[in-house]
């Protein structure tokens, strides 16, 4: 794994990440991929969907306000992405809490090949059947099953899982790596979670090849910004402001030092 | 009325407050509920609000944005919430703008039963049929009329109405409070009314039974967090920023001291 | 060209500028335009835009998020913007990277009169035929050769071209003007085109009868804006911030010193 270097690559060839995500996050995600030095495109219309995710190099699939247009959109995006080989980050944002959300995530799992799931404890073990509680979309069970529901999510699903909670936790089903950049500030805002599967994307644009790496890079590189950003921060606004400041300001040179993976 | 109290039981509690609101405000609302220490939760698909306001513990609409799709989610998900004692606020924004939104306002109101409609004094003057000027959505005509529209609105209403401006008042047509903490720098960003409509929620969430009483201390709770946010902030985009970290250092302790009503 | 005079008015005057905008930018936009001294209202409900139209002073149409129902209402507005002599700004954002945006884009020049067209070199010299590289929505295509493109473009749409980048150049095909207000910095944030074009809408809205003026002072006072911001930021989040700040702290008595036109 190699943060920095991919981090470098990513802001010498500015990928095009192309994200069908939720209203609530739509400008944090793009403006947390302009700080990395990515190039953000939303757009969800089926009319153009398979266009725009055929110029891509990452495609990002987020269900945090769903509604069945942007189901279909997203499904058709997915496709385009995996006959052209682009790389397909799913985010299941409170899967767990409705029906519709938990079909829908499911339909996008057998209809797509994703490469990368991206969600909370609670979310990643209702799409491998685990018992766990969702509340809302905000909920954050995090705990030391992590280790083990991402490698089981990595091996019953076939793709990489990054588990996200105090410690991160990815895995193929075969190799993990755990993540323990960030701080508990990241919590205190919402779309952070929505952050990091966007900054997937970014990574995995420039690694369509090594899902497992480009995931723990994105979540090291996440998570040591966070850390950046609490350290002047006086509350959630400031802190909010700073992570972008600090995303843009993630040094290539320093950061394989400050990634704190096992 | 205990803002204090209120205040320190919703962090404990933490409940989950569903709002199906408007596009420009999405972000803002839901970093505001988790500033205060609530759980926000957005869903508008007619498919889920169903499902998802009856988990929830508030459940705020907003029409700021409407469309026919999400109007027919929020009755549906207002109905539901009404059969469980869920309690509703609603935020009739722009209402008397359009023929549109005055049709939405007055349907919502005939269907579902709203526990709280927090309004600016022109909205609220449009529904209880007394003549208003409403610009666009950021019209504020506040004055001295205020204390009568909210204990008329909430006399012909048959609920809390909180219409707020430079001095906010609440009623329900027999008890009235006034609340005068703010500061002018809340005008000056957009969302600020959607911003109280979904503290409201928070409020009412853990103070069903008593709606006035929770109007009236989300309006206090915003109003200090203004009040605490003006106080170093150099512009709106300041401002913005620290009222999230104002809002999240709210101290139960002394927040009663801080409350300026009558 | 008097941007202190016009900004003095708008200030006074707080016009009413109607937004039909893309998800990512509401927030902003809205912002922006109550930083400046205007009310902005996004309303996008074929139901209700004609309406909202008619009493606003400007109309701001953006594609930057698309879609069927969006479109025909920016359609709709722009006809009835039309009818009242109401002044029309289109951003076609993203133009040129799928054959939707492209169609959309035309349909609106033809069947709405635009009097100012706000965009990137990319994408202005998408509508005009000319060969041009569009990465997505973020590109920018600087050069020497924008105020030929902003001539090109006003003489070939019947409308004002105003092509943003390092230096923007504004052009009604016959007179044309060169603003070098502004910063880096500005790209390194979604969304400060978009603010652009909503701030156009601004000045339109006080200066109907003078677009190419309006349009140039729209720009003089983002990118004096910009200058200003760009002085303490220390990334693009606190960037992001100083700007409502700045936009808001501009002096009507000292921008026209300000400015850099030729």
């Amino acid at each position: 794994m190699n943060p920095g270097e991919s981090l470098r690559r990513l802001r010498e060839s500015k990928p095009l990440v192309h994200q069908i995500t939720n209203y609530v996050v739509m400008n944090e995600t793009a403006n947390a991929t302009l700080a990395l030095g990515a190039l953000p495109v939303m757009a969800h219309a089926r009319e153009e969907v398979e266009e725009m995710a055929a110029i891509a190099s990452a495609l990002v699939l987020n269900i945090g306000t769903l509604s069945p247009h942007w189901v279909d959109a997203m499904v058709a995006a997915g496709r385009v992405a995996n006959e052209r080989g682009i790389p397909v980050v799913l985010d299941p944002v409170g899967v767990g809490a409705t029906r519709y959300r938990t079909e829908t995530a499911h339909r996008i799992l057998e209809e797509v090949r994703i490469a990368v799931l991206r969600g909370n404890a609670g979310e990643v073990a209702t799409l491998v059947g685990v018992e766990a509680e969702v509340r809302g979309v905000e909920s954050i069970e995090a705990g030391d099953e992590g280790a083990r529901l991402a490698a089981d999510a990595g091996r019953a699903l076939g793709l990489v899982a990054a588990v996200t909670g105090p410690v991160d936790h990815v895995s193929d089903g075969e190799r993990s790596v755990a993540v323990e950049n960030g701080d508990p500030m990241l919590a205190t805002i919402t779309g952070t979670g929505c952050i990091s599967s966007a900054l997937t994307g970014c990574f995995l644009a420039v690694n369509a090849g090594r899902p497992l790496e480009a995931a723990a890079e994105a979540l090291v590189a996440l998570g040591v910004a966070g850390e950046d950003a609490a350290r002047e921060a006086q509350g959630p606004g400031s802190f909010h402001v700073r992570l972008y400041d600090a995303l843009a300001a993630l040094d290539p040179d320093t950061l394989d030092t400050k990634a704190r993976t096992r």
